[in-house]
């Protein structure tokens, strides 16, 4: 909640963007250890929102993200 | 406790303010694991305020939340 | 240590000073699951103090605190 | 490192300062639940300096305190 | 998302753009305790991707790396 | 990434400035519990570069390290 805009200029943005717009299907690994699988819909400052194969959102918070990986 | 408005613009912000007034049951998946279920009553910049089936509430932490789930 | 104001207009920072001001006994559980019981007698940006029932403190930093929860 | 002055007016700041001044035994809980005793030498904006019983020096990162206790 | 500029000019910044440049294999940990191995290709502020033997990337939140270790 | 000086008036900052020119070993106690042992050779906003016994680099994140000690 630091910044109002999301930076589109960055790499890793910009990656996000094009994941969600091919509706890639990705891993996210959590600081919990948690790894959620599904297609991102839409990223903001603070949070990714992520879809699971039964179309349930889940908004996750950047904070806890430890990585991303597309499924190849 | 870094800025003093909660943007409203943002996706995550608002998506959380429509869980609030339809009193949608969430599940908050927290880093230390604890997995809490309620309805939000009150967001603000650092905290999201949940209360219990037995409309108990509990104040959480932003920087402690991983994920957020609206129940199906 | 960001921020030199408490921002008292955040329903966070209210409820927590209406917690201070009557007493209520309280939860804090901390990312290390800690759970600590008390009375809580101040804040500030940084941290919370808790007094618990032999009346010995434990200042808390916020950093730490995963949620509050006033007892029933 | 965001800030270049130790904010001596805030309540935690202040309560450290007399703890040091003191030379007050005091447990450092740590978020790797970590439990440090000892006496405080030194505060600034990242770090609380700890001596143990042999007046050996830990520099403690502030982002790693859970909570700080004076020992009775 | 605090700043809009990678600054190239930290000694931290550089060695990862020298590791970037000579395609140097690397040893990432996490918070997790995950220990990534392969090939950074590029960082900004928020994140570090690495590929992995399969060139698969990853794309890893600065926010969760603990150390990097140039492979021997 | 937030700011772009290292603040060398600090007591922290200097010491592990006298650390790195002193060549003391030191223990790093990071926030997975690893424990790495070494010297010292350059600090910036973001890292500590630390050198083992067999003088092999580990860019080590601030934000995920717990304390730091000289050894005796």
């Amino acid at each position: 909640m630091t910044s109002s805009e999301l930076e589109t200029g960055l790499p890793s943005i910009r990656q996000i963007q094009t994941l969600i717009r091919d509706e890639t299907e990705v891993e996210l690994k959590l600081i919990t250890n948690d790894l959620l699988t599904g297609k991102m819909r839409w990223q903001d400052q603070n949070c990714i929102c992520l879809h699971d194969h039964y179309d349930q959102p889940t908004i996750v918070w950047r904070q806890a993200i430890v990585y991303l990986k597309p499924k190849p």
